[in-house]
């Protein structure tokens, strides 16, 4: 168990299931495909889904905040990514003692637009994560379509991570309860692919396709 | 598409793609497990996962934020709760038009402790979201353990749906690249149950997990 960088990061509840260092909180983001960005607006916090992608300590973000903030962002402004894996439910002997494994990390940091010269850079990045190798395989935004897209840069500044694996943990004297008691594991599973209505060329899906299905 | 209770809750980006009534945010809020919390605390917007059950417009949520913000709630807090399904990849030949199905509901509303006399209520709520029927196989919360369980109660008082389906939307001239386009689904899968180590009655896992692994 590494440190907090500061009071802000610190988990408060469970501790032993935080850690602070870099890695941790890389692999969490890593493994997801939405994040969910808190910023502060008219005195309230808003919360929304974004799809991002990661680059060292660099976290790009691509969503309605983009736009909705675009003047408030000249000058950055301070958001909170939460991002969230649920791994399975754990069931036990007691209502008490159930539980979740999951493994989530929490990163603040100050948001910017990203720079015209870096955002196709950003967006390159966003979609590897979703779907690695994709983006080789399709036509390259243009300039136009650049200049439409909104991207924010997220400087990772601090973050924890916080996870919980393992079976249930029951009251010793409610280990024999004739209840069935363990983990139903959960994971993102993919589906067949569904060829568009308009596909003119008929081809079966391409390589970034397959290789996102078996991840 | 109905209209938004204030500007509070309006979608700006893709509006077409918003609703706001009362029906479609229950079903969202009811497909998932785990949601995003968001408030202000020292001026940040801390996000932190909680899992939580609907009851009509109340929403109970449970997790880390509960004893954190402990004294904080003691009038109540606001706060906006985010719950977020992926759906699908939706993949198209140029990259600008790649997207993602989803659904997504936003809501705000006022966060209090629960009352006492409605803490054993709230948990079998948020219990029945996660694994219906469980609630009733196991053994049920104690005087103590109730209290050492903190939640919330959150009221909702306005909100919104986003969400995307279909197939990717590309320019007419791109139609003819020859690069696969369409949709790559996902969704939550269920694994196997895995017994706890320390299972001492032999059982097969009860209704409760078999109905959970066919949703």
């Amino acid at each position: 168990m590494s440190a907090p960088a500061s009071e802000l990061s610190r988990v408060k509840r469970l501790p032993d299931r935080a850690t602070y260092d870099a890695a941790s909180i890389h692999a969490v983001l890593d493994a997801a495909m939405v994040g969910h960005v808190g910023f502060v607006t008219s005195g309230r916090a808003l919360v929304i889904p974004m799809i991002y992608g990661r680059d060292g300590d660099v976290v790009y973000l691509h969503g309605s905040v983009a736009s909705r903030l675009q003047r408030t962002l000249a000058n950055g402004i301070d958001v909170c990514l939460t991002v969230t894996l649920v791994d399975g439910l754990v069931l036990a002997r007691s209502a008490f003692h159930h539980s979740m494994n999951y493994r989530s990390a929490v990163v603040f940091g100050r948001a910017t637009l990203v720079r015209p010269d870096e955002k196709a850079h950003a967006l390159r990045v966003i979609s590897e994560q979703l779907a690695p190798g994709r983006w080789d395989e399709v036509r390259p935004p243009t300039p136009i379509e650049l200049k439409q897209t909104s991207v924010l840069r997220l400087a990772i500044e601090e973050g924890s991570v916080k996870a919980r694996t393992g079976g249930p943990i029951d009251d010793e004297d409610d280990l024999g309860l004739p209840v069935w008691a363990g983990v139903l594991p959960c994971t993102t599973a993919w589906g067949e692919p569904l060829a568009a209505a308009d596909l003119e060329v008929v081809l079966p899906p391409s390589p970034s396709i397959l290789v996102r299905r078996l991840s």
